[in-house]
């Protein structure tokens, strides 16, 4: 049995994800395909534009074999440890090769990831961000450039990769159309980023169907997408009423940030959005992005130590999968010591899924659907 | 110049209070009307129906001179401590008299008072609420049953003051008409208790306009009155994403009630009220009005530590004020070692009303009109 694994958000599932789907299946015919998916908040420090439970049917319907949940301590992370999360995972339900979308499917990301060995965290200068110090640092060392998105997480992937002595083959897969950061539909084109297709949706442009596999917008067209807006209420509820002390124990909430979070919310108005307050606490050293994630953990009230035992006590989440996928399963649950966690109870709460339980129940704050206690992974053959 | 204090949440304003002034007025006509007055939120543990501002002017309209918040702190008290924080803001103002209207007005609550001196906290049983358990121990100190809520809060009043050796006359006025629990309008009388009025307006039942004088009406008539369903979502949403730990920090949770106030909540469906989870979690020791004030604490995240200093460290600080009102205050800068709170600024908030602060950003979340920083004293002559 060949064994494909994916690293994704589905934030929703489109065209672009069915192409690589399509890739995949033309080098390997007989692999099963399994991905690795982040549940209900993302990387960029954003809730996902609808549940995981849809996305993993989505991805389900265009020919994934078994998804499994990337707990949330992993997907609120920058490349690196998202990176680092994700490959875990996957090496542990034995994949073979890892294949991902790159802008540059040419380069050779395990050399890469050698060259790079050496850089570790902290040649953060104050008026920088990590992103910039890191691609600065990345140019010198590789010889070249490697600033696009997918190449930066295909680089985390082979590190990752390194990191863990896992023996997964990576394949990039060269992408095609969209860049990641479009903002924009292009009529001409059948493929579109992610951030386009929800801008698109959110304003009901019809358009957007054009977009997804038509099983995919089908389950999604009655939906509106979830963005920080509808889970800004809580945030800034939770901001005002919490001291600097009580803020400061949130995980990454460090340095005096637990101030000026706090500060810069109590001079805006009572109108102001997320998007508002994160440009105003924002500054060279803290990106959007990084103080997006920091949201989420204060919106979660992850800790500090939830994060380290999250990365210290593994477990297995399948959300989905057919007869293939399961059989990925059955082998995984005779070799692997991890809790795989089919059905979820509350002795599973307390033990194990703690943090992600809390984050399921922030998420129905504004889904208005379960989203784990007495959920079974969904079966479709 | 003779000055008379009254004790009052005005959750609204309406002729039984009317009725309250117009008694004064006939026994003291020269007096200054001070006022000390619950915040936004309230005695039986709930958000006030309209913010302090329109209820402070709603009864300068019917002829107080002075208002004053009763802090936070004090504000959801049970009686003993509400009446304690209460008797020592009107102590301070050096009031002549406090005038309350009562169901027995013919009872001698200073020796009531001296009679049941020595009842102390620690008698409650584990099968039985303190309210009913304090009552039986007053009954029998006293010699006739004080059972109504009115006469209860006179005795409370009358206790606080020899705590406190304040020189203050007690002078009951005699109740009419409405009882405080009645949950309908009478249509042959013109005073509703202020339960049935809330009811009537939530219901926009038109004949809520007949119980409260016509300014009071006037000035709260396009709006609708706030409960707890209105901050529902915030308190539920602080309630699961808390652990039980961090739930036990809040003042007055103990005892395993923080897993208990959790475990309820979770075992509810998501269409689940604040009361469906009130009387979830309640039992013959914990009462709906008891959960109801520690729900209060959790929205507010009111720690143990700040209500020992609000007890410590009073303030006082005037809503609203005319001519005669501003007299009393003048009397009271002479003397006072107490901060005076005019204006609030950010020193205010930081050093004094912290806690205060705090509620009000909470309570805007549903009134939508800024509560404290930059705000002064309504001045109405």
């Amino acid at each position: 049995m060949t064994v494909v694994g994916i690293i994704a958000e589905f934030n929703p599932f489109h065209n672009g994800h069915l192409y690589l789907l399509q890739q995949i299946k033309k080098k390997f015919p007989q692999a099963t395909i399994v991905v690795v998916m982040s549940g209900n908040f993302l990387e960029r420090g954003e809730p996902a534009c609808i549940d995981k439970w849809i996305r993993t049917k989505q991805a389900m319907l265009a020919g994934v074999d078994l998804v499994v949940e990337l707990p949330v301590a992993y997907c609120i992370q920058p490349a690196d440890r998202f990176a680092w999360g994700a490959i875990k995972i996957l090496n542990e339900l034995k994949i073979d090769y890892l294949c991902f979308g790159a802008e540059h499917a040419q380069f050779d990301f395990s050399q890469m990831a050698q060259k790079v060995a050496g850089i570790h965290g902290n040649f953060q200068k104050f008026n920088e961000s990590y992103a910039a110090a890191y691609q600065r640092v990345v140019t010198e060392k590789v010889g070249h450039p490697v600033d696009q998105p997918n190449d930066l997480l295909g680089l985390a992937y082979a590190k990752a990769c390194q990191q863990l002595a896992a023996k997964i083959q990576l394949v990039p897969i060269q992408r095609v159309a969209a860049a990641y950061h479009d903002q924009d539909l292009n009529p001409r084109q059948k493929i579109a980023s992610a951030t386009a297709i929800r801008k698109a949706w959110q304003q009901a442009d019809q358009q957007v169907s054009n977009y997804l596999p038509p099983g995919s917008w089908r389950i999604i067209e009655e939906q509106k997408p979830l963005t920080w807006d509808d889970f800004w209420p809580w945030l800034r509820y939770r901001i005002f009423s919490s001291t600097p002390l009580q803020l400061k124990t949130v995980y990454d909430v460090a340095e005096g940030l637990e101030y000026r979070l706090q500060q810069q919310l109590l001079g805006l108005p009572m109108t102001a959005s997320f998007d508002d307050w994160i440009k105003a606490v924002k500054t060279k050293r803290y990106t959007y992005t990084h103080l997006s994630r920091v949201a989420v953990s204060i919106l979660l009230q992850l800790k500090q130590t939830e994060v380290e035992r999250q990365f210290k006590q593994p477990y297995l989440r399948p959300l989905g999968f057919n007869a293939r996928g399961q059989q990925v399963l059955h082998q995984l649950k005779k070799q692997t010591t991890w809790p795989v966690i089919v059905k979820v109870g509350q002795e599973e709460v307390k033990k194990i899924i703690e943090v992600d339980y809390r984050a399921g129940k922030v998420y129905e704050l504004a889904s208005h659907r379960p989203q784990d206690l007495k959920r079974s992974p969904m079966i479709i053959n």
